[in-house]
């Protein structure tokens, strides 16, 4: 059931679907174990660290903000706010993606400017508008300060220097690689489970295929290929067909990767979204500007497929999307290490 | 190793020490289990509820803060800031308690305005500068959108109306009934291991009875006793004697009970703190002003007790306190109930 592309287009939209060659089912299951990258293997002690600073509220410069306060991976994994509040009350301009099943993204970002879970978990950080640590240098002295953390870092990484801030995202992206919901009712149904989804939720798989849908959200995350050679990612442009969408939810005030490119051809370009769990990451698209599923599956068919969907057509197409929710493993709490008699953060 | 009090002091400071009836020691073991009020019993679906409740953002006007944003479960209770920031980066007045054992406190919040913890889980939601929903109504009126939470309303209240106000705050209350962290080497030291403790720990236990601070710090959580009849708080008028440390610390600017009471006879007075896991829940004092803990046990014993410690009292006083680290259970992170297909937070 794999999407072979050849080759990996920089423009995947209802358009480009023609160019790509699917060799068998557009719908993949989800692996139960996301792959690590050579240089960070995946470690019980490694993903123990990691989880406690993804919780940890002193990886913010006033200890107010955690990874987790807009990617909750007790909820969906992001925080259903149209764009997110970091300190001091600041806003980002984009809408949190979702962190669970992340490690099966292209790459990371709307803008897929980090090319890894490493290379993102260094970004929100030290953003003045997220965690605003001032420099990657305050954020691991302020971790030396924290015995337990020194500790770990030593046994986990060893070597003469083993707490810098290129460990630091590496435990976060262990993490972040044990954040997968397997066994949605999509996944089920492909195993063979017939039953697993509604009548409905079988019209609406069999609709996302015929209207175009899964030219871009295909493979396990269907959000395009889990991984391509560095520096690539999977992109659409959206929107691609002009329609009063643009304007009602503001959908091109964002350039998308041309800010990072700077290139005239990455303007609107966005990574590919993934569409598991998508029934529940409300408000949608990167600005967060739709607030149900239903409205962005209207605007999702005209803006990128110029297909003006019937209501029971979005009926069905809600349903199979509904289908994609998986189970959310069971997670203990981490103890965040102390600093005691003292602390860390000031006014 | 009860401590009888006749009659029960409003004013509990050195100068009250002698109108306490010790019976045997001053220093007790943590119960393991917190008893619960006749009609909020504590049972392991309400503890499950009001887990969720206690981590959801959605508790707040713009979904950006929990309970556990400032009183967090996975350290020590508070947040370790002077005063915690709440929705729209308003500061409160005065600095976060700790959480953990708060079920073993005769009075809740700095001045005692709660009588149970049911009372005090309904003032942060509703208060404009911590969590900031504009209303009772509009808690449950966003909650009744929650489909996960209309149905454990039901199942764990019961009756004709389960989701209300009311129920929110003994759903939580239940769960931090179960935030107990036994097993201090204090405890197991008074439990008869008698090498739980360091000497310098063994030293600063004398050394807390001998200057004085147990006249305050006693009962179960150190902080007098567990329960009152209902109106009545542990308090200590702080500071007692004048100081530099008034003007250093900012000490007077507040005047604590009296904000609810407006007695004169309430200017200054202080529900006690507990002194369980003190070590780990700097900064100190109801303005979180003091930001290490031996400087706190210096202000104390000279503003209560008019005593200068020497460096050697306050280091043994610190290595007892160390001792009164419990601990913190391992704890399963709730799932947060979705609201499929939307979301209920706006811009």
């Amino acid at each position: 059931m794999k999407v072979l592309l050849k080759p990996i287009l920089p423009v995947c939209s209802g358009i480009a679907l023609a160019a790509l060659s699917i060799t068998a089912s557009a719908f993949e299951v989800l692996p139960e174990v996301a792959p690590a990258p050579a240089d960070n293997p995946t470690t019980p002690a490694k993903v123990e660290l990691g989880k406690q600073l993804f919780f940890d509220q002193r990886l913010s410069v006033n200890g107010t903000v955690s990874c987790h306060s807009c990617h909750s991976v007790m909820a969906n994994g992001t925080d259903n706010r149209p764009v997110s509040v970091g300190v001091f009350d600041k806003r980002g301009g984009r809408s949190a993606p979702t962190v669970w099943n992340a490690a099966f993204l292209s790459a990371q970002f709307w803008d897929g400017r980090a090319a890894s879970l490493e290379d993102q978990a260094k970004g929100p950080i030290l953003a003045d508008v997220e965690m605003g640590m001032p420099s990657k240098e305050a954020v691991v002295k302020r971790l030396q300060q924290i015995p337990g953390y020194v500790t770990q870092f030593k046994s986990v990484f060893g070597g003469k220097d083993p707490l810098t801030y290129d460990n630091v995202a590496k435990a976060i992206a262990a993490f972040e690689r044990t954040l997968i919901t397997p066994n949605s009712a999509v996944d089920r149904y492909l195993k063979g489970d017939k039953s697993a989804l509604s009548a409905a939720g079988k019209r609406g798989m069999e609709l996302v295929e015929k209207v175009g849908c899964t030219g871009c959200h295909t493979g396990p995350n269907y959000a395009g290929p889990a991984s391509l050679p560095v520096g690539q990612g999977f992109y659409q442009k959206f929107p691609t067909f002009p329609s009063k969408y643009d304007k009602q939810y503001d959908l091109k005030a964002d350039l998308g990767r041309h800010e990072v490119t700077h290139n005239d051809a990455d303007k609107h370009m966005w990574r590919v979204p993934s569409l598991r769990n998508v029934a529940l990451t409300a408000p949608y698209f990167h600005n967060g500007s739709v607030p149900t599923l239903d409205e962005a599956v209207r605007v999702m068919a005209k803006s990128q497929l110029n297909k003006v969907l019937t209501n029971s057509e979005v009926s069905d197409i809600v349903a199979f999307l509904n289908g994609l929710t998986g189970e959310f493993p069971a997670i203990t709490m981490p103890r965040l290490p102390p600093t005691p008699n003292r602390t860390l953060l000031e006014k």
